[in-house]
């Protein structure tokens, strides 16, 4: 039977490797690489050292053309769906292709798999086509998330608290309902800006040399924050930020509430 | 400058650990232990032989009393802030004693210390007092919450949505709002029975060889999970199990919202 491990390989530190992880890499004959259209050196790069590092010498590495994406579509579930679908057609032609019967295949994953990820979605994709069979294994990893969080040092809930994890698409809508305490992702918008009322951690590249972080309240800090963002953005191309909004309990709730 | 690292170790399996835990824990001249009154063998355990897998010879290890704890007060967050302020006197204790100016001490936190653990505040308690100064710096871990999703092969998120970290103790009171996946910890309560039509992803032990884990519609698998956990519970002494809550989206919401 194939075998394929989804392995969560940490937020951009090389040492956040888990010794699980490094040895799924070490058993995997074949690593398949789905590219971004964009070029994200930092991705390329630290998957590339931790391949060298941990992996056989008689591994294969494969790349597939990661399929294009709208990144403002109007129907933004509908077309992550689309995408997802395309990106399971190529991957299997490149699993079929490329992974022997008895051999064991890689995906490594930025962060954790398990958090705005869609490699286990494409897979499952795969397996209900039902067209290859292969056993799958999902490896955790350090999440952008936790390396944040521990930047900052800082826990994610308070006592006994509930916290939410979003995105800049939602956080843009308003603040969570039943929350003080918000950690949000894929922020192309800098939907902070709209509560300065909270504190922020802010991070990004979070544990890679690049690293930025800042803290404070946002009427304080956050048009720095947004000068900070938008000149590395240029430098580099790309960001990859992430964030947690502290508010006082109960700050800006209306009454009634 | 003393230097104090809060290292995250993973949620049960060994090979959780990171490379940077590792190297941490290997700078290590003293480790500080402080024990919770009941004896949660497989801590204990994971702890040893992680300080004995990667530690240098000559490393010290002082254990603290951890004070006793009302588990089941009326003002919960009064008695956890003050079982934190009597934690950071023991600790402030043992750093003083044990650990030379220029000396590196570790304090090992199952999980990720960013998850429902008061490390980081009883440090910086112990700072603010002002009676002893160090450096500290927080090592990010698999927390028992990416474990659970790996094995059940998940993502906590669906396609451009939120999710909510909560406790069982709040999830008792009603469904939060604003998400339709909830991920639920330190749950002695069981509520999750309070909702039948949500799909559960349950996992006791996570990563442990005593691993248990199971899932379906509530109303389906809700009974067996409570058996299961009764059963488990009186066999170890004491469970540590995390779940995801699904609903499908908007379920159970009343007109109006
Ligand atoms: C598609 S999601 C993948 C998340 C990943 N699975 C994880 O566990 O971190 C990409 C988002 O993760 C966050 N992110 C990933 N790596 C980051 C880093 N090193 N620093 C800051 N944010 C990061 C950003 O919010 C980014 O928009
Ligand atoms: C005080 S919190 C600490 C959480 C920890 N910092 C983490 O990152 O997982 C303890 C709770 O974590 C969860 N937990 C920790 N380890 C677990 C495991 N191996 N399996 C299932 N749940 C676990 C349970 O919900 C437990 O009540």
């Amino acid at each position: 039977m194939r075998k394929i491990y989804v392995v969560g390989i940490g937020a951009g530190d090389p040492d956040h490797l888990t010794l699980q992880a490094a040895k799924a890499i070490g058993r995997t004959d074949v690593f398949f690489l789905l590219d971004k259209g964009e070029a994200k050196a930092s991705l390329v790069e630290l998957r590339e050292r931790l391949i060298r590092g941990y992996s056989k010498p008689r591994k294969r590495i494969v790349e597939g053309r990661d399929p294009d994406r709208d990144r403002n579509p109007s129907d933004y579930t509908g077309t992550v769906a689309d995408w997802r679908h395309r990106r399971s057609l190529v991957l299997e032609e490149l699993i079929v292709e490329h992974l022997d019967e008895d051999e064991t295949g890689s995906i490594l994953v930025w962060g954790d798999p398990s958090l705005y990820d869609s490699t286990i979605a494409i897979l499952e994709e795969i397996l209900e086509r039902g067209a290859i069979d292969f056993e799958f294994e999902v490896i955790p990893g350090i999440s952008s998330v936790s390396a944040l969080a521990a930047k900052h040092r800082i826990g994610l809930n308070r006592v006994g608290q509930p916290f939410q994890v979003t995105t800049g698409r939602r956080l843009a809508e308003g603040w969570p309902e039943g929350v003080d305490d918000v950690v949000v992702m894929l922020d192309a918008q800098q939907a902070f800006t709209g509560h300065p009322e909270a504190d922020i951690y802010w991070g990004a590249y979070v544990s890679t040399p690049d690293e930025l972080l800042a803290s404070g309240r946002v009427a304080d800090v956050g048009a720095d924050i947004v000068r900070t963002r938008t000149e590395a953005r240029e430098r580099h191309g790309w960001i990859m930020d992430t964030y947690l909004l502290r508010r006082r309990a109960g700050e800006g709730r209306t009454a009634g509430e």
